[in-house]
Formats: structure tokens, C-alpha cells, sequence
């Protein structure tokens, strides 16, 4: 967005500079691969082919020392976790991604290049290009990315569709980020595996997709830890849930697992479990685990009988 | 995007306020004439109904006391001005809005309602649903708009089209926004017309759409002056021009017209001027202004003769 002009200010303060800076910037994100027909950064607006089937859009909004503790990590950790939480909202829809937009705020002297990095990075390893964005000063560092997918075929999965009866399902063990997070404060290096889990979060893109094609009922992202995120589940399909476990991490705790948060696991509703396991291992996926199952008295939320309490991080505003 | 949990906060801290604000905000912004088949808010992401032709995205960030001033300016006008600006980059394509997507940060305190309040209006008047959004804790009120649209039939009109021998017309006068900024700072009331002009500005969608209807080749919004956007034009086309006239808003001047910015007016190029008159007058709009030709010469950037500086704002990054 342009900053209201003040005419009194000498026509040297005018430059091109942010011209320059975005120039520099496109080419660090990308600018390669664009299909015929489409135009990515450099107009009013990024141009893309027609989407198959329903568009999926998200944002996410990461702030740097609160989102990411420099202290511990380096600055494009944040460009790549942002990209990544943003993907993996497709992910939870089983979406396929077409692109992302990024906006950043910044105070003068940051290393746009390197927080671009990191975002160029994960735009990279998900397949979903950097089509364009925007860049202002401020005193923050912040970086609001949204992206946007299609569902060809069958529409995308909601978190409200969960069923009664259905088996509750995530991707993988869970606390492998906020044990990252705890080991790196511990003086582990920045190549430590879990702190990798931690830096570099991997959007479950195609255990998505492959969730959608075989006709699960609900899906979701466990981006605040299960403790918070299944109750959301619940509560957007009103329904209850007796969970049988929590698959820990190696290396995580409990806690971390149920509470941690960052994992991007997917929490998966379906009544035919049998046809999910099937088509992931058709895709060469991971099997998805077990956790529980979906009851109908919406008051009912339990992990091996006891009271499953609504727990995680949510932002103070 | 989820914050880093920390174990060890206390359990009270945890707590449904971001889930109550978002439950708020979601009244304020909207959740009416949602259509058949597609879900805004309350999800991981939104999905809408397909796209029809083309895709086009644009993603647009405003910081509070940088892209407004709040002495003079209320809250609501941040998010209003955000959201039109963004709305704006689909109107200099041709599009037509399919929603938007709203990140903002803010400091604990920030009347948030009232901010979205702003959003909320500009997305009635310009017909662009808020399909979803993301909240964070910051030092400064950012706003980040991401807006997609589509084409259907011909394709978005890019800011590279423009031929040699087009004429070159704008939507309306310059300068109105930038008048009315000055006019404020002197005291002027928020309900004067002009400081209107600059706290309500008003996205060119029928314009542009009927510019693409027409065939015009190529396109863009004044947001940062025509003193820099008619630089770029001619850049990205690869061509010079030649101005006849700048047309001069009643309570601007001159150089607020050229280069204060935010007016938010379109820059058509055409060599059909004649029938862009006529879509134009079919379709009850605003006869467009004629300011000048382009030419082969791309070093040639004159008006009435005499060399037209590039200037207008940029960021120092």
C-alpha cells in the first residue's frame, strides 16, 4: 500500500529504492517454472490459470519475538515457518497449492533477503510459488502469508464434518516441534533433528490430498496442539471423542505432545480407516495412527477415560 | 500462525480469548449471503466456488503511523484504506472480487472491532467478501489485505500491454487524496469532501472491468502518483509517452496531482479510445480523461514538452 505523500518533502527523499529491493527480492523467490499464460510478481497483481474445482485461501501472520525467538534461530526461520503454517492449512483441506503472496513489514537495516530466503525455501519444498507481495516499513519484523489452492474432484475436507462413530486419525507422533524448541533453548545446535522440526516444519500436503480422495469426513491441521486443536475439531462438527492415546515423539514429552503445538500433523475423521491406510500406502505415506474415536455427546472428551482438558497457546489481544 | 508454547506458563494463562475475539470479529466482517457451497471464516482455510477464467491475487500491507496518520485519522480508516487499496489491484487488472483475506497484528489494547469495522466497510462497498483472516500480537497496528478475483473471458489486462500509438487516459482527476490529507492537517473535518476522497477512497472494479470488456491492452491503478506509476507503465510496456494534459481535481494542485498518490484512479492505454468511451457511457461511468500518447522512444517521457520526472513515494527499505 503507498504512504500518503507529503509534497514538502524534498524530491530526494524519493527514489528507487523499494523498485530495487523488490527487484532483488523477486529473484530470490522465484520467478521460475511460471506455466504459459500466468504473471507472477511485477504487475498489480499475480495472474494465475484457472483453478480446477473449489479455490481454498488462507492467511497466517508471523511477528518476529513472537513467533520465532531470535535469539535462537536465525531470521529466515521465520520466512519459512510462515510459508509453511500458511501450506499447511491447505494441507488440512487437502488441497493442492497454486501460489502464495507474501507481506512484510520491517524496520530499515533488516535482512529482507534472508527473510526471503526462508520463505523462498519453503515455497520450494511445498510446491507453491511465490506469486507476489508487498513490503513497508515498520518496527517489527512481520511477514503475513496467504495461499491458495484448488480441490479438483471432490470439494475440500472441513474440520465440521466429523461424524459419530468415526475413527480419529493423525499423521504422525506429535511434540516433535516444541521439543525442538525446549532442546534448542538447551544449547542444541541448529542441525539437531528435532530442532530441524522445529525450524523447518513440513506441511502434510500430500497425506491431505490422498485424505480427501479417499472420502475421509473431517480434517484439520494440529497447528496449536492437539489439546486446543481437537476441541476446536469437536466443536465445529458437535461432537465428543473418547481418545484411546497420543502418539509422543521420540524425544518429546506428553505435555509436548498434547500441548506443544507447530506440529502440522493432520487430525483425519473417517469411517473407513481401512480405505485411508490403503491409499496412503498407495502413495508411499507414512501410515496415519490411530488415536480414538468420535462420539455423539458433544460433553464427552476423554483420553483413556479421564477428562481431556482444553489446553494450548492462544494469542492474549 | 501458532505461537512457540512454553511448558511452562501456567495453565491460566492458556485461554479461549483469541477463539472469543475471532468469534467477534467474524460478526463484524460479515458471514452473510455466504453462497451455496463455499465456507468463509471458522475454518483452517476458506473455500469458495470455483474461479471462473483466470485467477488473479494481489496482497497489500498498511502499518498504522506510517500509512495513516492517527492524529489526524481514526482507526477504522486504516482498515478501510487496506482493504480498498488491495481491492484496487484487482480493479487494475479487470477483475471482478471474489474475497479477501485479512492478517493483522496489533499491540494488546488495539480496539480491533473498530479496525475490522473499517475492513468490514470497504468490503461491502466493493462487493469483496472477507473470507478469513489471522491475528497476532505486534508492536504496531499492521493490516495485511490479500484479495482475489477473476476474469471470466478475456484475460486480466497487465501493466506490460501498452502499444505504441495508445492513447492514454485516467478514470478521473488527480490529486484528490493527497489535497485532502493537506486539508485535514489544516483542520478540516473528517466529513469534508475531500479528506472523504482520502480516508474512503473508491477501487475503479466497473472501470476496469469495462476497460477489459473493451480490449483495451494495458492497465494499472494510481496508488503512488502518476509521477512514478506512468514510469512504471511505460517500463514494464517497454515504450515513452508523450502527456497533453494531467487533469487537476478541484482543490488540488498540480503537484499533489502528479505525485501524491493514493487516488486510486485507473491508467488505461488503448487504441480504441473511442469505444472505451462508449463501454464507459453504456455502463454509466465517469467518461475518462485522455492525458496523453505513447510512443517508441522509451527515453521520450514528456508533458506538453517538457521531460516528466519520475517521482512520487517509495519506502526506504
Amino acid at each position: 500500500m503507498p504512504t500518503p505523500t507529503d509534497p514538502t518533502v524534498p524530491e530526494g527523499v524519493y527514489s528507487r529504492r523499494e523498485d530495487d529491493v523488490i527487484e532483488r527480492i523477486a529473484q530470490i523467490v522465484g520467478q521460475v517454472n511460471i506455466p504459459a499464460g500466468e504473471r507472477h510478481i511485477g504487475d498489480d497483481a499475480a495472474v494465475l490459470a484457472p483453478f480446477v474445482g473449489q479455490a481454498v485461501i488462507s492467511t497466517d501472520v508471523a511477528v518476529l519475538g513472537v513467533h520465532l525467538d531470535f535469539e535462537y534461530f536465525p531470521l529466515e526461520d521465520l520466512g519459512f515457518k510462515a510459508v509453511a503454517a500458511a501450506v499447511s492449512d491447505l494441507a488440512a483441506m487437502g488441497a493442492r497449492p497454486r501460489g502464495a503472496v507474501v507481506a512484510v513489514t520491517a524496520p530499515p537495516g533488516t535482512d529482507l533477503e534472508e527473510l526471503h530466503r526462508g520463505m523462498a525455501d519453503a515455497s520450494i519444498v511445498t510446491g507453491c510459488p511465490i506469486v507476489g507481495g508487498d513490503l513497508a516499513r515498520g518496527r517489527d519484523v512481520t511477514v503475513a502469508v496467504t495461499v491458495f489452492g484448488e480441490c479438483p474432484g471432490r470439494g475440500a475436507i472441513l474440520r465440521s464434518g466429523a461424524r459419530v462413530g468415526d475413527e480419529l486419525l493423525v499423521t504422525g507422533p506429535l511434540g516433535r516441534s516444541a521439543a525442538g524448541l525446549r532442546r534448542r533453548r538447551a544449547g542444541a545446535s541448529l542441525s539437531d533433528e528435532l530442532v530441524v522440526a522445529h525450524r523447518r516444519p513440513w506441511p502434510r500436503l500430500a497425506e491431505g490430498m490422498a485424505a480427501r480422495g479417499s472420502g475421509a469426513h473431517a480434517m484439520m491441521d494440529l497447528s496449536d496442539g492437539l489439546g486446543l486443536d481437537l476441541h476446536r475439531f469437536a466443536d465445529a462438527s458437535g461432537v465428543g471423542f473418547e481418545l484411546s492415546d497420543v502418539p509422543v515423539a521420540d524425544g518429546a514429552t506428553s505435555e509436548e505432545a498434547i500441548s506443544g503445538g507447530e506440529d502440522y500433523e493432520l487430525l483425519i475423521a473417517t469411517d473407513d480407516a481401512a480405505r485411508l491406510r490403503l491409499v496412503f500406502q498407495d502413495r508411499g505415506l507414512r501410515e496415519p495412527l490411530s488415536i480414538g474415536r468420535v462420539v455423539a455427546d458433544v460433553a464427552t472428551r476423554t483420553l483413556r477415560g479421564v477428562e481431556f482438558e482444553r489446553r494450548g497457546w492462544q494469542h492474549q489481544l
